[in-house]
């Protein structure tokens, strides 16, 4: 039996998918954080543990083919990561190339079998790539949290929560977003949820965006001025790519769940739109099609993804 | 000899100024960040090493009344940190009662002898405040840099450098602000400009304002539009207090020095408007308006601040 191995890592969760040489995925593993830029060399720990719950009982040396779709360019240039990564896959009992490449890049090919075009995601970041010929071009934003990500899942939760404390003016927290956030935050005095505020790490306000999500499509006018923000932030973001030459891909837990901040987004766009739901078997998808023909390639992409 | 005591803790550095009962300021002292908020017990150390420069070879048991202006409402919660500033004051021989208030009150005391209105403080943070008979009423924003300040010091270098990642889309580092960043920060990739960053305290930040404001002055346009939102925000502040009765006093290097946000601060507001330039000087003379009568308290104002 062939085997090949996809691999989508983010900055919340890392995704391991194996599948066989007719497409039939035979594996899935779940493990944490796999961004390096961010987790640096403890990306490689949680990427091997999804990949071994992946494999199951297979045999690693049955996988001809691997790809691992990563945050960040310049992760290859930094050695420890390299010998982090090449350590796990030894110790997982791999022996095949393991390329890897832009988490843009496996994001696109899960929404599309073309080789060009533009691919948006809103995860816990965000960040816009024209795709050329399966290879990231240009890109916008991503530029992180402290200084970009506009629209992602983290801005915004923590957007959220600045609205909520500037809004906390009197002795009682307001009704609505604010409230919602005071609840979960557990804090019943704005102090409190600004103390709380200031010793989350960063990537917790990420776990925000489905509660503001939820607030706007209730009709929460505040989180929906946030939500509707979001979409022209990464609209905007995606506009500075310009006109794509092939489908935009929308990837990433805001853009592909049935959020507001999608709905915005797919409303404003005029270009042929596609969806992202499996970056790992898009992932699996590219080293799939790199041991077979072109034709061969999409009827496996409408299989597999 | 009798003396008093006026400390202004900020963020960035703390000050003292020892004056004598005809409001001769006697001596000055400077140390580091006094901000209990964010510096916790080590503010004291820093307030601490700022009284005993101050003090000089004056006795400590001469100083009848001292108040220390500081950021943050709930300082005195903090037993550890009231513990620290209570060794700090026996361990500078001082035995005289020390009133902590909120900086907001001793920078409004060094705008005007006026009792009430409202004071804009803008310097690693923002906040603006009413004032009434010398005491803090409603405050707006004062949230830390993570949720608020906004067009502060820190605000506006962090702006700035967001900025220039995102207007750096090629290989070379775009003309202006941008290339005075980089410059600054010893970058000449837009990856490390975004990696430089990362790895700064968030406070550092704030040591970028001077360079925007200076490019502002120098007709930089994006420079200039960050100054004019850092001015807009600021009003915004100011404007949720509604109409203050008395002056509004202007705080904080963003405001006092001539700086664009400043002047544009200044061309928006239509109430009477003074200048908070020397804090430590207006704890000082609070201090000393407890030892003596009104008209006594008014003229001493005069000469001190």
């Amino acid at each position: 039996m062939v085997l090949v191995l996809g691999v989508d890592a983010g900055g919340t969760a890392s995704r391991a998918v194996v599948a066989a040489a007719d497409g039939t995925v035979v594996g899935r593993g779940r493990a944490g954080p796999g961004n390096p830029t961010t987790a640096g060399p403890a990306a490689a720990r949680s990427i091997g543990t999804a990949v071994r719950e992946a494999l199951g009982d297979h045999d690693p040396a049955a996988v001809v083919a691997g790809v691992v779709g990563v945050a960040g360019a310049a992760i290859a240039a930094d050695p420890r990561v390299a010998a982090a990564f090449a350590d796990e896959w030894a110790e997982r009992g791999l022996t095949c190339p393991i390329t890897m490449v832009g988490d843009a890049v496996t994001a696109f090919a899960a929404g599309t079998a073309a080789p060009s075009g533009a691919v948006l995601i809103a995860g816990t970041g965000a960040v816009a790539a024209r795709i050329g010929d399966r290879r990231i071009g240009r890109t916008a934003d991503g530029l992180g949290w402290l200084l970009g990500d506009e629209g992602s899942g983290l801005w915004l939760g923590l957007r959220a929560v600045r609205s909520a404390a500037r809004a906390w003016t009197g002795r009682t927290v307001p009704a609505g977003l604010p409230a919602r956030i005071a609840e979960h935050a557990g804090v019943d005095t704005r102090d409190a949820l600004v103390h709380w505020a200031g010793r989350r790490p960063p990537a917790a306000f990420a776990a925000l965006a489905p509660l503001v999500c939820a607030a706007a499509a209730d009709g929460d006018p505040l989180a929906g001025r946030l939500t509707s923000e979001a979409a022209a932030r990464l609209l905007a973001t995606l506009a500075e790519l310009g006109t794509p030459d092939g489908p935009v891909v929308l990837a990433g837990g805001l853009l592909t769940r049935e959020t507001p901040v999608r709905a915005a987004v797919l409303a404003a766009l005029d270009t042929p739109v596609t969806t992202s739901r499996d970056p790992a078997a898009g992932a699996a998808w590219l080293a799939l099609r790199t041991t077979t023909g072109p034709a061969e390639a999409a009827r496996l992409h409408a299989r597999m993804v």
